[in-house]
């Protein structure tokens, strides 16, 4: 400890499920806040009753902290915040919450993760230098799983890219002649559209486009919460996208990513075209998920394509996966769920965590991740 | 109801419990008892008290009702008799059953399952006749489910056949190079043991069989109860086993299986030499099967080999299926765990139901089964 800073004592019983609860606000504007962070807050009176609370809805509203102080008016005075991400330290479209809180006059901080936004950090620093109680990392592993689609795209710089699945027990998407419904049912299928809402952009590979004509919205009221359709992304180096293609009707706008080399298809209006990169014949997938992330997208979701999903493999661009297992046996004339992408010998193969195991009907739901998180040990 | 019957009242929750009871007691000698079912039996005094409980321990044992009645001695008169499967009506190396009961004085019968061996059925016949309440289908479902591989075999007339496998999330069981140690995880292959534990025998292909040269014993204390080895089941249609294979060391008997057109092998003492009709060829799945359940194998356990497997899926001899899926991607150019079995479109795939789903440290085992049980609808 540095000379004049404050010791500050250790989370409460009450102060840490204060933070679980923020926790949950946080998580209440999942897939509505990119290119913003998850973030909830709980301000906590001198006797541990809550006075204030707030999350952040998403870019253009307050933030969480500035919301739950909003909340609070006086009662902030003396008072403990308890917010799931440390508190910004720059001016944005909003002011600094590290002053809003000195200004309300907080005499204690609680957060869970650090910032990893170089821009945004060192509130906790403002904080203390101000003479307030900092503890961080309180429920920090709790608080990074919620937040952690826009965790990784900060941290990597590039969005969190999720692979969806859907194949039979021995790894195959659909039979030999190409038949594939329904290979999972319709708990599976309905889940999609919840995973499809809390992300930013979904996005096909040009043969999943020619070959199932897909229309990649969210059909809300089924399982998925209300709001804005997620970006649909379609990598079409060619150009070849059919102009009655479902995915560019009116339900979202939609991205088609052609090759540099190719001439800008025309498209219904509301729809885009971004020209990338091409290398070995392919668009190079990592200046294609740079490009996103300069448009503010923090997570996509890939849908379908074996040869896509081994593409963003082989790059060492698969964040996630989320694996729908039906209880059916095709055989290996079946198409498989994911092309080659290289893995010679099983030490190369792409080892994932496994998070989460649900059983929806007769199909098992399976999340993984590549990586550890940070503060859930490696 | 025909006149002469008396009519049974339903089961109070006290029979039901001591039916939960019955059921838990029958699994206790869980792939020990064939060609003999599992019985668990509770008898009831007629205040509702246990007098007497039993189980069958395996060919040569009691029954479970005779057990229970010693157990109970003189108040097994005018008590009530709650037993797992329908009491057995027929002499073999004990006397039948329902005779036992009659007897000792029961007044009253309840059992879960009835009897699907033409031999031994007519037990509940028997009592009724003789002025005793009886009533079916306790629990039945439940019932089922523990004695699950008896029965199934009972019914077909053939072994059980479970087919284990271990893949990667993408359905792969080796990397291309043929590398597979270790795609799961130490609590998965632990959980191996405890399921060979409660089959008859293990089966394994040529192919595993030189290339993996496996020892198939079950390793106890690993989750797996002590007691007695599965005997270990070899295809090896050209007889080309290694007299110092793995697979004929002292742990258990084994069984090698080869093509009628082929000269006997040469084996160590204690284990034997099965000759198969050979049909396309290879071995006559169907006839293999036959021959194990007039040895009286009641449940085989396929281990490896993705030909085996799709050998026996084509021929509508897979019953069972236990998946340990590990987190791990190793893409199309790997192994698959289960080969081509004729499947052109999904229709024709091979549907399974999903029984269990439970996390084994990062890997997931899946328990399924390719018939609903009676008592579960369809």
């Amino acid at each position: 400890m540095r000379g004049g800073e404050i010791t500050a004592p250790a989370a409460s019983s009450v102060e840490v499920a204060a933070m679980h609860r923020a926790i949950g606000l946080a998580a209440c504007a999942a897939g509505r806040t990119s290119p913003n962070p998850l973030v909830g807050c709980v301000i906590l009176g001198p006797t541990g009753d809550t006075v204030g609370e707030g999350f952040h809805r998403g870019a253009g509203h307050m933030h969480a902290e500035v919301e739950a102080l909003a909340a609070a008016g006086v009662r902030a005075r003396g008072a403990t915040a308890v917010v799931t991400l440390e508190p910004c330290n720059h001016q944005g479209r909003t002011g600094p919450c590290a002053e809003a809180l000195l200004a309300a006059g907080v005499s204690r901080v609680l957060y869970a993760v650090p910032d990893p936004n170089a821009l945004a950090s060192g509130g906790a620093r403002r904080l203390r230098d101000a003479g307030v109680e900092v503890l961080g990392d309180v429920r920090r592993a709790e608080a990074e799983r919620v937040n952690e689609l826009w965790l990784t795209a900060t941290r990597l710089a590039r969005p969190c890219v999720t692979w969806k699945f859907g194949g039979s027990l021995d790894g195959r998407s659909a039979a030999p002649d190409g038949t594939s419904r329904w290979i999972t049912g319709q708990e599976a299928r309905a889940d999609v559209h919840a995973v499809r809402a809390a992300h930013d952009a979904i996005l096909v590979g040009s043969g999943t486009l020619h070959a199932d004509d897909p229309h990649l919205g969210v059909r809300h009221g089924h399982g998925a919460p209300g709001g804005q359709q997620p970006l649909r992304v379609v990598l079409d180096r060619m150009g070849r996208i059919r102009r009655d293609a479902r995915v560019l009707d009116e339900a979202a706008p939609t991205l088609v990513v052609v090759g540099e080399d190719t001439p800008r298809p025309e498209l219904p209006e509301r729809h885009e075209v971004l020209r990338a990169p091409v290398v070995d014949g392919a668009l190079d997938l990592t200046a294609v998920t740079d490009a996103l992330y300069a448009r503010g997208l923090r997570s996509v979701l890939l849908e379908g394509g074996a040869g896509l999903a081994a593409g963003f493999a082989a790059r060492g661009l698969l964040d996630r996966v989320v694996s729908y297992v039906a209880p059916l046996l095709l055989g290996a004339g079946a198409h498989p769920v994911l092309a080659d992408f290289g893995v010679g010998t099983l030490a190369d193969g792409l080892r994932l965590r496994l998070d989460e195991v649900t059983r929806l009907g007769e199909d098992v739901r399976l999340v993984l991740r590549a990586r550890p998180l940070p503060g859930e040990g490696a």
